[in-house]
């Protein structure tokens, strides 16, 4: 068992924590709004500060929404760099740039502490089954002793290398994967609808055979039906993650003119007050927009 | 059993016609090139004419590499129209636009002759094991009664209703489908390289894990491994392919900025003389080429 | 002074055979709704048929919207080509694909009938005061008998050799320059708009010095205004230019990124049913309700 | 007469110096590699840090190739804001960010001196013979004051408002459309080429009828005979400028595909090892090598 602080209790990191807290673990969690707290059940205790979050604690897990607010949360007085126990290793669960990873693992160093990055692929259900796909990458010997906390929390850890941005690089490679997708679906959907078919059959004929994957069956059946609601994951966070690929385009030289199109879909949906939108919505409503349907 | 006549011997239509002859149907086989016919084993009967090869048969199938092709073989005083019999069943197979499909339709009618639409998904080696995914659409009696055919091909026959050009929607809409997951893959992976990981080791894990079908485990170890060799499709048939779908976006006003993409992507392959390469390497090399590796 | 008939009384075929009928020519003219020739004025004469018009003229200009327009009316029994008098010139001054002028030069060449292609740049105002710029390809004999004619059209005359589409090919590609240059604009403008600037005090700074250039100020005006009416040119007919535009570059192997933005746009417009707005609107609009403004 | 310091002699402010120098002001001048200043003729004083450079000076005008080196020049102990005078004037003729200039003068302003955005339209050839066009913003008074400087350098000056970042809006923009009339030249002039005609030729007929303005003139002659050489501007320069575009494009949340493209064009430049080739070559030999000429 270990000594565990959790920081992000949103609605990936509240189940995520839950499964450290049914496990035995001695688990602290820390939130700014610290209601989501409640939420959680079983033998675990609510800290108000981060200091008081990190003190005597191994391990310290954070699952934040975006690179900003990890910095936040990490520098300061109060913040995880001055406050977290020599040796003590942070686990940076967020889906954020690969140069935020690798700027932190640095100053973890020079503090005697360690930074590894572990983003995951899954939605909170997966994550609730304890069914997320994570990718790691950073120190070995860290990532031999945190392998049985991940494992609480998904159905497989990857490693990807002691790059500690290289986990983060496979996680916003993914998620432009999932967005290209939606848009190769939305394009493929609302072509077969114009030329007169059914788009539901349509999808469920390609997540049958040829598309067998579980990102064509979900978000095809949302797409294929149009169904934007309830939102599962936002448009600005979608383009949060746009944005940050391109970035990493934009750094690597390499033109991708297809993570531009996505971009670009989630971009107006932005411009037109769309931003608490679901993604899907975000990208197939343009499509379809644009299709005059 | 059926008097079935085949016509079309290339890589697909040699391996589902010898599927035909080994469950015992009187198969007749014609093909421009007919020296094909000897890699044919069995019980079957090679026509040096079209004549020939429609008199006293029930049924037709054509698997050509384009729509020209297939109305050179339909038309004339030795096409499929003039010399097929009464109530006969034209099986088309070919990938072609959904427009010559309701053409055909309409032609054969007047010759109180039958059209059906039943286009496949599936490699060579697919059709070999009888294990293509066939899309029809057509009349429901002829769908009835040629069932038993299709079976003998594939392993699941879908029916996209009556109208004679919907299964050939679905085929290019998947073609199409299939192009952008290629593109998705390579700006992928060449982002991930340019990031310093390792091709191989991205496409594995997206394989295994959010993208666990066939297209993105077959396709994505070729696109990882940059390995286009053998020539598994031309990019001058994927072009096709492409062009026939832009058609059908067109026709359908409806504007497809991702099927725009793979198409230039194919043209310009095309355009450097390089229309006998491998359609994966018309876009995968083409992504790599702009990003200068 | 010539005998001319002159076919197609629109927008810019009414001033241009005005200018004709003004310098002294035998005219007749021929439209399929016969009332657009009561807004001519001087010495003419009305034709109810195309035979009749055709009889005795050494000269027939067509000025239509569009190939199969341009088709019926020479093809058939009562078309040009069934009717012109052996010699004579058929002058074809509409927006057409560069093939159509290729296969009409070939069909007038059996007849003994002579084809020249000479499309035109200018808005119907350039052409009422011969100010239009005219482009023309085809026999250079017939180039030097019909040049008086042409400049009582336009300002100048460009020849671009013998190629009976060579004209056509320059023709849809300026227009194309004209779509790609309103994309440009309204980029641009909007980009600024959004950072806090007059969209018409930078459309004005660069109308008046590096894009000082008609296309650039009298668009540029338009755009930065987002001033949609009165419909100068259909979003339908825009389209067209782009679809014949794309259809050279698909013939001639050529990848044309910008060319496929435009098109989009446009299709965009006829897709949402503004087919009888303006270009502008459909380029310029496009532009605007993507950044949500 | 003025008391001014001129930071940043490369091509473009060697001959804005000169100018400002025969004018007969008291010219000091400043650069990284202080030889440039031997191209300089007539009175002047070259000073070998900025402290020297700016002490006693009204004016200080910085003319350099990206933001970094500005904030290079204007922070640390020997920098602008530590050095220059009380109500001295830095007029920042870069092209850079909007954001760069807004925070610059607000770093300016507390220390109660002043801040005025002035890029520049204009090759180095324009800027020897003081036929720049000037965009400025920023403080009434003070452009007041400077404006007989900046006509010493230019031919107009445009007078963009009070933000300090609106000029720069401004520049970015312009060289955005730049690089669009390059793309659209590029494309027009391939594919007329392609379909059989003379490049030159038909870039000729544009720049003299719906074209003729002098970028069409000037770079569609370049683009027309693929003269790239010697290199005019760098296409690292133009990658920059691209960047910045699209930042403010993304900062004010608005999609620009057109935009997209050119960034592209250049950014596989940079990536194929010819940052140093000129931004024409960028773009045009881009849209020649998809098309295989």
């Amino acid at each position: 068992m270990f000594k565990i602080t959790f920081i992000g209790l949103g609605n990936m990191g509240l189940p995520m924590a839950q499964n450290l807290i049914n496990a035995g673990n001695q688990v602290k969690v820390y939130n700014r709004s610290i209601e989501k707290a409640k939420n959680l059940t079983g033998n675990f205790k609510v800290c108000s500060s981060i200091k008081e979050a990190c003190t005597g604690q191994e391990i310290v897990i954070t699952m934040l929404s975006e690179d900003d607010i990890l910095y936040q949360i990490c520098d300061g007085d109060d913040g995880l760099l001055n406050n977290m126990e020599s040796e003590a290793i942070h686990i940076s669960m967020s889906t954020i740039s690969p140069d935020t990873s690798r700027d932190l693992y640095k100053k973890h160093q020079q503090k005697k502490q360690h930074y590894l990055s572990s983003p995951v692929f899954g939605r909170p259900n997966a994550a609730a089954d304890a069914k997320l796909f994570i990718c790691t990458s950073g120190d070995d010997a860290i990532k031999q002793k945190v392998k049985p906390i991940l494992e609480l929390m998904g159905q497989a850890v990857y490693d990807f290398g002691t790059d500690a941005g290289a986990a983060n690089v496979v996680k916003l490679t993914g998620n432009f994967m999932i967005m290209a997708s939606m848009e190769t679906m939305a394009e493929a959907f609302t072509l077969a609808e114009k030329q007169g078919l059914n788009r539901e059959q349509v999808a469920n004929f390609f997540g049958e055979t040829v598309f067998n994957a579980p990102i064509y069956k979900n978000y095809g059946s949302l797409i294929a039906k149009k169904q934007y609601q309830p939102v599962g994951f936002k448009a600005s966070l979608g383009f949060k993650d746009a944005r940050l690929a391109s970035k990493m385009a934009l750094d690597a030289e390499m033109p991708a003119p297809l993570l531009n199109l996505v971009y670009n879909r989630l971009l107006s949906a932005l411009a037109n007050g769309n931003k608490d939108s679901d993604w899907v919505e975000g990208i197939s409503g343009g499509v379809s927009k644009d299709a005059g349907i």
